[in-house]
């Protein structure tokens, strides 16, 4: 152990496959040249966890229980902070940091601080239908005088035929079909387009005009730095 | 969560990559067509825990206090049962089982039994110095009549190089480096090529006349099984 690093709790399973992605982006985004350089990170992988878009929409807040329960499960076991990969999920970002006494990051507010630092002035919001809905993004953004560009009812339905019939059913995904809804966001004036879904960047990856922009990594990159790990150039 | 699954722990850490590999392993091989169909997967990324292969060669056991505290802190979360994704730390698979009352599946056994099923006679073991000093594999294949055929001392340095300064140090691995010793270990009989360190499936991939066994996906497979999932075809 490096004396002062502190553990990284990761509060999973919605989906398994972006809690993996997180846990591989923390390894990757670490400057380390054996195992023991790496940082301790605890992961509960929690498939217990209702659907969180359902649930937003149904007015429900079933996941907060299920969720407050891996956050302890993870405090006990020695997290100094908790990291959550699920956009959706930050709804109950306030119920969770409410019953722990340790930080849980925000990964909606990171990213709006890397928006603003890189300059952005407008961005499309790329999400499942609870994030759009339940504006879990918005009051960052808005704070830093940063537009959101929401997709259109068809994008928001593609999106979630993408995340949820493709990518979390382990099927082929076909992320070109969201591309004439992206060509529209840019004709909106969009700077970048924020994966804000940790489904989305399994399957988007930059090379076009305008940049995707991954809330995960940024979230990584955040809880490396957060636990004393050295940040990978 | 579905009634009469399992929960999974991972002693992890060694190295994080590995943890990360087995992860998807298991992810991948659940057949789940939602969140809620996974398993639910517990994972201490515990990188306190010592170089095994520096360790076994030094006559040392100072990774067994760690991995024990580990599969402690797992049961205690509520995992039912352990695995290891470290072939050189299963030198310790005996104390750490002894150590608590979940059963911890044991890799090498998980592909003896494979190899013994698919009707191999006589297999080529690729690992750390650590696991063939100690014997790890040994038994299990000799209990079922197979072969184990090692690599020259100038084939284990070329491993441990590619393990320890390739892969583990995240740097780019050359693991054709290894393609003499293996066209000579065929040349010896080999009809397969045990990948028995989990750092070498993120580095080798089948393709040649010698199929490559990957011990880490073999026990991923058992613990989806075990866990009472639904392993994919």
């Amino acid at each position: 152990m490096i004396h002062g690093r502190k553990v990284i709790g990761i509060i999973g399973g919605m989906g398994p496959m972006a809690t993996a992605d997180l846990f591989i982006k923390i390894i990757e985004n670490t400057a380390a040249a054996t195992d023991q350089e790496h940082l301790h990170v605890l992961i509960d992988n929690n498939t217990d966890i209702p659907d969180r878009t359902a649930c937003i929409l149904a007015g429900s807040d079933a996941p907060l229980g299920p969720m407050v329960e891996s956050a302890k499960r993870l405090v006990d076991q020695g997290a100094d902070f908790l990291i959550i990969p699920c956009n959706t999920a930050h709804y109950f970002h306030g119920g969770v940091q409410a019953a722990v006494d340790v930080p849980v990051l925000n990964m909606p507010e990171i990213s709006a601080r890397y928006c603003a630092e890189r300059g952005f002035s407008c961005v499309a919001l790329l999400s499942t239908a609870g994030t759009a809905r339940a504006h879990i993004y918005e009051p960052y953004f808005k704070k830093l005088g940063i537009r959101l560009l929401h997709p259109s009812k068809v994008g928001i339905d593609n999106l979630m035929y993408l995340i949820y019939n493709e990518v979390k059913a382990g099927r082929t995904a076909h992320p070109e079909r969201l591309y004439p809804e992206l060509m529209s966001l840019e004709e909106q004036g969009a700077q970048a387009f924020l994966l804000a879904c940790t489904e989305l960047p399994l399957v988007f990856h930059d090379g076009g005009r305008v940049p995707f922009i991954d809330p995960t990594l940024l979230l990584a990159r955040a809880a490396v730095e957060a636990a004393g790990g050295k940040v990978k150039e």
